[in-house]
């Protein structure tokens, strides 16, 4: 059952991975059903909204019980495509690219990594994260051989667009940018960009503002 | 002037970020004014909500002829808190630690890493992006010698409560935690948790619901 959901705000979507969050830490605490007032102080939004945003999913609550946790679980699972086991690359070998390939929680969503990329041919053979490290000459066969759903750009900005416009060339999904460059390609192609500085800057606001608790 | 600024709802101080990105990146590009119209499209935000963000601060734009953009730039780096120079240590000397620590957009935004620290002892005297490597145990001596703003919790969660609990007891004003397990600690201190995984939960939902574009 593939329903188009076009109309779904970017809001509500960048919340679903909260509530899967939470819903999964519940269940592993051993709670099978949760109120959307308990819900709703978890995420910090109102009870209101809880239903909102749920209903554009088709709702899954019941009046008077709440939420079953392990069902609504699953269907979040399911609605954010968890259950797909996409296939990822990752593109730079640095730091960052090492970091993340060994990020547990990607593996842990489903996620299966399937191999790391790099323009310096010394790391050529070496594995990070249980995975080969690739010449980046090798991406194009690579992509053939593969099916890579989505590729994640572990490189500085500066080549970013040809390696983003390759990628979308042969045929990749949806791209997590870490190069702290926007992208603009392709609009068939989803892209994340990520900016991790937002986040301090968020906590720099609220030290100024002395607004601590969000 | 240090308003305090109680009220601001956590999505309108998640988007000053963003606006002060976007308007960076235009005085770059040699910009000297925009209109709510077109901030709106870069944000993906309506125009109106734009206009009410800025309210919360006190407007800043002018009838017809939109905003200026260097005062607003300054105006919401005000905000933030960037002019006040906050100090940062980074906790957890790892690929993730380095990589943080050569973030070049942190400097950029004003913040000033002075040291980082590791329970490895092999580590201590060697240099991470640019600053020294110290022994979590010397993470005393150095608050107590340095004004230590935030503390970037570079470690997994593993006896991460126990490492913020004693930032906290040291003074410290905000922790941007990386464990991927979310802090309880003492109100006072204002915490940034930062789930990666979220990210790629969103793109996720966008390749499966075919929804692409944000």
């Amino acid at each position: 059952m593939e329903k188009e959901r076009k109309d779904v705000p970017i809001v509500v979507i960048k919340r679903l991975p909260r509530y899967y969050r939470y819903l999964g830490e519940m269940l592993g605490q051993g709670m099978t059903r949760v109120s959307s007032k308990h819900l709703s102080e978890k995420m910090g939004v109102t009870a209101s909204q809880i239903r909102q945003d749920l209903n554009f999913f088709g709702g899954f609550g019941q009046q008077g019980y709440g939420y079953n946790i392990e069902y609504l679980y699953h269907e979040i699972g399911e609605i954010l495509g968890l259950h797909k086991g996409y296939t990822t690359i990752i593109i730079g070998a640095g730091n960052l690219g090492h970091a993340l390939a060994n990020h547990s929680n990607f593996k842990k969503r489903g996620f299966r990594l399937l191999g790391v990329f790099d323009k310096n041919e010394m790391l050529e053979g070496s594995t990070v994260g249980g995975v080969q490290v690739y010449h980046m000459s090798k991406l194009d066969k690579f992509m053939r051989d593969n099916e890579v759903d989505i590729a994640i750009l572990a490189i500085p900005k500066y080549g970013i667009k040809e390696v983003a416009d390759k990628l979308v060339s042969l045929g990749i999904k949806g791209l997590w940018n870490f190069s702290y460059s926007d992208l603009d390609i392709d609009p068939s192609v989803a892209v994340e960009n990520v900016h991790l500085s937002d986040g301090l800057m968020t906590l720099s606001y609220r030290i100024t503002q002395n607004q601590t608790q969000p």
